[in-house]
């Protein structure tokens, strides 16, 4: 561990420490007044806003609109789906009084807003012309949670919601399947981050679905993490809040539903897929700055003036800063390893008469000396060099991180020693699925969409069993 | 009044129905399930995000950062500064309960977030190297209000508050300044609605601030509309929150602070401002729409495909749309008027043999021949025209309706025929204020940064006078 960083923990002896360090210490986030609650501060606000921005694009590209629904959801709206309301209810909080007046009907803060824009489908969805609906919603919502960690799990957490409405069970089904498909490109393609996806068994499926898919990322600690879920509801909702058109036929049809979301979970997972004993690690599409510009012995004639004239050339290409204060270089280095930053000019004076500079690598470390004449060149193939090498190191955790089993001891070993994910074949007794649960405190991540043979019985019972299941410790 | 468009009363005749009709027509919200709260559709919602994007940006090249506070403001917090306390509690919403569990302390949904970021600089600011903080955040408050109208008054609406730290009285009142100027151009340069900015008078200035700044629009029934307001706290909030400094003689400071906000509530204004008997008229730079295509004898040879080869190349220059669907032209063409779109391009046979197309403009109605040859042209030069010409109509009117009273009777009679804007001479008494509330039921709009000396003597108690208020009915 580099020593000017101080006071960070080792991320191999204390995980959670490590995490909890590198969340204050890159200045991500801070705890609120509000207790289980956090304060999203710029840096960590910074990279939100990027991942805001890559998803919109594909969502608005996909024909999706954005909307905004109340923050509060009336008592009798959120009991009207009976599985909804008991999966929901343990964790909502109350708001009974407006000013000094107590309420006749109590609101709970939304927990996630099908409710509400079920109610607004069943009065604005007349016949078949009028579908499909493809609405969003960026907001945050709250959940009563008893334990919280930063972006992990809090009492309330920025993210966005989709909620569908289709004229068939197939249609609201691809839906739910090609959300999901936009969710592991964004992990892949914007946050480096490799992940299983597949479809979550009843026990873990969502209060209301009628089957939930997701997409799993491995953190550094072997644990799992469920970054994001797409469900598909069929016609449950539909018929309990009596939605209904019109079909080219003029008769009533119920529509067919999906609702998907991704949250500021997501910022938890890169912290936990790409840091190291020196900070944060930014994959370069979500770094609020790409590229940071150190002068080295900035009081020698001409330095400063070079410096500031790279940052104008950087900037036209990338989120580039320079650092132009009176600490000294070791500290900025630090520092901007702690942030993550994925790439550092160094330039002195001796760089200079050689029309050259230094360009250090945040995700291997190496530090080579590039030409002024083509930066941008270097920097562009640089960032993408680093994008790919995040990936591809993670990809290589995740498949050296997951194991086969083929009984329940063997797969409890396995996370007493080796964590990470387990593969093995299930019965699809949801009483199986408990004792793994009861006997090696692990739990089902997804039935994946690639299945692979890796046993005919079940690894639990011993029945004939033809669903390989990933299974796991999960935050 | 077009025929075409059934169910809009005559802005005229009805104005407060002319609104709801437009907002419902238009498409631009729904009632919710949820009292007192609407649906912003996806029509409205992205009228606020390109007012969001202008905004957003603006603030970020000034040095602003966003952030984001928690939803939740525990009762403890929101008492400390008792003023503040004083104005907000009779209207906010309170949460009682986490899950089925009575809590401990209240906490009220933020109806704005002084108290939390005032909280977090007590914490993080140590040093005048911490300063200045320049924070914003966007979400959505809460204020529990008995009366309602969409965008313009309602029990949850969407905004961006900032909330800055200074180490000087004079930085934080010229950020309360300089920030109502950005305001001012969006206003103006956005929004092509001229105002009048100017402070609050005590009476009618933000609960716990040092001065409150305004910038006032005039509605099209002569009412004037508060469309968003800077406050400088002065060291108000920081001796209430102990919100200190080491000074570089190392001495302890307390901060200065300003915050300010802007509202969905300018969707409102927009409304007010340019709509006409036809719908909405939007001003180019937030039409979410500003182009529409509309293929006229769709079914003769070649028409779709002109059409749809017009889209590719407007499409590259603004936001632009065809229509191709099998309703009518005509129908068409009321449609997009009511959703303020403005500019219409019709194409038809005769068109494609002439090399031309129709373009009809939304604000003065008039419909023109443009070559294809050079229609892009035509477009920028239309849609700068637009909004020119939208500003000056709007500015026309607020100075048409601007008028001075020597005496209170005569602003009532103002008011009560010829509504507008009325100047007068103040002699800062608060009696008077009231007197005006009182006989006129008129409020003092701002207290004007042009002022003019209109008279000697208060125009309510005839004492000397040497501030000119401006006075109106407002939303």
């Amino acid at each position: 561990m580099d020593k000017r960083v101080e006071n960070i923990a080792d991320m191999n002896q204390d995980f959670a420490q490590w995490y909890t360090d590198v969340v204050r210490k890159a200045e991500l986030a801070d705890y609120a007044e509000t207790g289980g609650c956090i304060i999203y501060k710029p840096y960590g606000y910074a990279i939100w806003e990027l991942i805001q921005k890559k998803l919109d694009k594909k969502l608005k590209e996909t024909g999706h609109e954005n909307v905004y629904m109340p923050l509060l959801i009336p008592e009798h709206l959120l009991q009207m789906e009976a599985d909804h309301i008991e999966g929901f209810a343990p964790e909502v909080a109350w708001v009974t009084h407006g000013g000094s007046e107590k309420l006749q009907e109590r609101f709970c803060v939304r927990p996630t807003s099908e409710t509400l824009f079920c109610s607004h489908y069943s009065k604005s969805i007349e016949s078949y012309r009028d579908l499909p609906k493809l609405y969003n919603q960026w907001c945050s919502v709250m959940r009563w949670e008893k334990t919280t960690r930063p972006f992990l799990r809090g009492r309330e957490f920025l993210w966005q919601e989709g909620h569908t409405a289709h004229a068939t069970a197939e249609e609201s089904l691809a839906e739910a399947l090609s959300i999901l498909d936009v969710y592991c490109e964004l992990s892949a393609n914007v946050l480096a981050m490799p992940c299983i996806k597949g479809q979550k068994t009843e026990r873990e499926k969502f209060a209301g679905a009628l089957s939930t898919y997701t997409f799993e990322n491995l953190m550094h600690d072997g644990k799992a993490l469920q970054s994001g879920t797409t469900h598909d509801f069929g016609d449950k909702f539909a018929r309990a809040f009596d939605i209904q058109y019109l079909d080219k036929d003029n008769k009533r049809q119920y529509v067919h539903q999906s609702s998907w979301g991704i949250s500021t979970r997501l910022i938890g997972a890169v912290i936990m897929v790409h840091g190291d004993n020196n900070g944060l690690v930014l994959p370069p599409a979500v770094a609020p700055i790409q590229v940071v510009i150190i002068p080295v012995a900035s009081h020698k004639l001409g330095v400063t003036e070079k410096a500031e004239e790279l940052h104008g050339r950087i900037s036209k290409m990338s989120r580039c800063k320079i650092d132009n204060t009176d600490k000294k270089p070791g500290w900025k280095f630090a520092e901007y390893e702690m942030k993550g930053v994925p790439i550092r000019l160094e330039i002195g004076p001796k760089d200079i008469e050689a029309n050259q500079c230094v360009l250090a690598r945040r995700d291997t470390g190496e530090k080579i000396t590039v030409s002024l004449d083509n930066l941008e060149e270097s920097i562009f193939e640089t960032l993408i060099a680093i994008h790919g090498n995040m990936y591809n190191k993670a990809k290589n955790r995740l498949l050296a991180s997951t194991h086969t089993a083929q009984d329940l001891p063997t797969l409890k070993t396995i996370l007493d020693t080796t964590p990470g994910f387990v593969k093995a074949m299930w019965c699809g007794d949801d009483a199986c699925e408990v004792e793994v649960k009861e006997k090696a405190t692990a739990t089902s991540r997804c039935i994946p969409f690639e299945q692979e043979k890796v046993a005919d019985t079940c690894f639990v019972c011993g029945k004939p069993a033809d669903k390989m299941v990933v299974w796991g410790r999960a935050y």
